[in-house]
């Protein structure tokens, strides 16, 4: 421990989490009061990894408009962020950690009062053989995008096969076919969107189908083929070869906690650092973690789980920077909230699905209704297929699946609030849900499938 | 009281809660076990009012578009709809209606076990000289929008003004303005919008004239001034006189009780029926009533409200037929959830205003924030402004008003089911909302607003 009156916060990690936590952490407590060092390894700091898939697609212009705030704006606000600097150790007993220049590989350690893990996750890379070849591409980081693009023009074709069909494989099937190329996403999955239960998935797979891209579900991918070149040129499953000139993949992320389990830190039964409602890893006073290297509590199921998403790392890293600041904030957990689009098709999700209640032992009716975007007589009402999980016997909503277009994906927010506040579907039948003809219909689809849930729930009381 | 085995139930209104109450006691009870005679006295029965602006813009086409169920469909229903046939007494006593066929003149009497009064609301006109003149319309019904759009093809010229700046006088100045014509909104406010707080409503008002619509707030209208021919030419106030062809009035409507009010049954501050949460009018056991033709409890506030709203009249329908039915089914309230647009600019608001928290002895403090419709990188992100009201000390959410493009005014659903699950300003702050760059920042503006809100809260703790 440090013993000079000026505290030191070290942060592990500048992107979501951490770079929060410091700005926070700093609006809380003078340079005067508190010293903050945060490491990177990387070349960026504070970027929008979820704004990758638009960028390789076109959609959005450049690279920089990523970055939400550059390492010298972080230093303007007297943050000493180190770039390309890796922590290779933390050693908690003696508070500090030792950090390695990634050019010069010159080490050196640094102490701290505070400390921040934020080092968020790194992308499931399967061992076949092939898959470090170029023209396979993760897509985690901007050096990873950028990578992608500079091979999308040393491609011999206009084929591109993405391995995984979760929001980042679907988002980047979007991208490419946006790019122009002729898309086949490979997933061990029957259907696309493993986050939805597989009838809502079903309806993801056929908008997916009707944009020309190729959907190969319940195939496990066993290796890359290459060509003379060195060169990618196509997937191999069990049963077939997907010719492919670039490869793209999006089958997610684990926690990056090498350095925390080195350091003894608690990790749970998803590999993610255990914290407590203050983000405080669990038995260590004055270390937090946040973002994609935590576990979080999901607050429908009770269970603790591994959900990377930039919105839940700038909650932690706001939450973390006001304790470590000094005052107090904590982060109940999350509902599992998720959002995406292919094309003009919008998925929502938030809540159980089957098989989590299911697995936790929850007794659930489910219904699944089809309504319209807008009254049925407004121009451009648009389907929408909204399925609702609730609890048999209380009622307690558990979950919604929402595919659809406009205006189908952040309706899920309505429903993220009610399992948030505990509401049941026989409450949520009276929720006052704005109405006018070019926003819903008289019945808002969310209130016709809690109308059709609460009447299932009525129905089946033994 | 009848004396036969058969029930019968009474519908006084053919639209919207009324005949929800009739199908829903028709899909709870068949035709042999239960009598449903249904009165209307207009030419439809089962259209969207809310609809109109809409059919009048040239956005819908065609009246019959807005027919949700036309007589005959209720008819095959085993539902006795008489159309043209108005109610004009209600005998609590005896347990009978008497009505009138509004072509023949013909008055008979029909004994009821169960009545239902869903006599909606009818426009406030203005009892000043020339409001009763050729030119001048309102438009709450189908017979109103038709008339409307003859007159138009009558009119001289292309300058139509609207009186009013709520709802329907915004709904239709965008409905002229897309008919070509030259639109100037009188109302007495200074802003449109009064259901906004006067500084959002100045945001409403930027945009109407942005669109050409000229508003002329805080005048009193005086008269309608008409031309040789008889037919409106100007509508006047205190201080100006604008050219008119055509005059629409959209200044709201009152509850129409004057049958409840001749049969002695209760009646609120506003006008409006009083009943219980089962829709029950007060102190009549076999006597429902629902729609616009009744007061609700505004949950936020305490108080009894009269929201004249399509989506209330359908949930009172359903909670009415369930209950007539034999059934049990409450409607709990509302907490005053409104959304709606003119071109692309959105509006929504839900929960208390400022002068409302004033009204009832409430404290709070309110925020207001700019933020997004999306990340700020993706294509087509556009401003949005959220304003938060928060209850001192309490930290409870109040209210929220949300003026943006696309996105913005279903947002406030978000606030609509925190503010019934009664959630603080800090609660909301965690709230797992969906996000994905083409459908929010990382922050959700609502987030956004949760935290200063929040912060503001604490801050002026005593």
């Amino acid at each position: 421990m440090r013993m000079s009156a000026k505290e030191r916060l070290v942060v592990i990690g500048g992107d979501a989490a951490g770079m929060s936590a410091a700005s926070q952490a700093r609006r809380m407590r003078g340079p005067d009061e508190l010293e903050i060092v945060a490491f990177e390894r990387g070349h960026f700091a504070s970027f929008s990894a979820c704004g990758i898939p638009y960028w390789v697609s076109g959609d959005v212009d450049g690279r920089d408009r990523l970055i939400a705030r550059t390492p010298e704006e972080h230093r303007a606000r007297d943050i000493d962020l180190r770039m390309r600097t890796e922590v290779t150790e933390i050693d908690v007993a003696a508070g500090r950690v030792r950090a390695r220049d990634v050019d010069s590989g010159a080490e050196s350690w640094t102490s701290y009062d505070k400390l921040v893990i934020a080092t968020g996750a790194r992308p499931v890379r399967p061992d076949l053989p092939g898959f470090d070849a170029p023209g396979v591409h993760g897509v985690q980081t901007l050096d990873d995008g950028q990578a992608l693009l500079d091979s999308l023009t040393r491609a011999r074709g206009r084929r591109a096969v993405v391995v995984g069909a979760g929001y980042i494989g679907v988002e980047m099937a979007e991208a490419m076919v946006k790019r122009g190329y002729e898309v086949t996403v490979v997933d061990r999955g029957e259907e696309p969107m493993s986050t939805l239960d597989p009838d809502m998935g079903r309806l993801v797979r056929r908008a997916m189908e009707g944009l020309g891209i190729t959907m190969a579900g319940g195939a496990e991918v066993t290796k890359v083929l290459t060509g003379d070149d060195g060169r990618v040129r196509a997937v191999a499953t069990e049963d077939a070869e997907y010719p492919a000139d670039v490869v793209v993949l999006g089958i997610g992320v684990r926690p990056e906690t090498a350095l925390a389990r080195a350091a003894g830190l608690p990790l749970g039964a998803h590999g993610g650092l255990l914290t407590d409602r203050a983000m405080r890893v669990r038995g260590h006073e004055n270390v937090w973690a946040g973002g994609d290297c935590v576990e979080v509590l999901d607050l429908v199921s009770g269970q603790q789980r591994h959900i990377p998403l930039g919105t839940h790392a700038n909650k932690h890293g706001q939450v973390i920077g006001t304790n470590a600041g000094g005052g107090y904030a904590t982060f109940p957990g999350v509902v599992g909230t998720a959002v995406s689009k292919v094309c003009d098709l919008e998925i929502g999700r938030t809540g159980l699905r089957e098989r989590d209640a299911d697995r936790v032992g929850l007794r659930f009716e489910t219904v699944t209704v089809e309504s319209t975007s807008r009254a049925g007589y407004y121009p451009g009402a648009s389907p929408m297929t909204v399925k609702m999980l609730a609890e048999r016997r209380t009622g307690r909503l558990l979950g919604v699946q929402i595919v659809g277009r406009e205006g189908a994906a952040k309706r899920v927010d309505i429903a993220a609030v009610a399992l948030t506040a505990g509401l049941t579907v026989e409450q949520m039948t009276a929720l006052d849900l704005g109405y006018a003809p070019p926003f819903s219909p008289v019945w808002d689809p969310v209130l016709v499938a809690a109308r059709k849930a609460a009447a299932k729930v009525r129905d089946s009381a033994p």
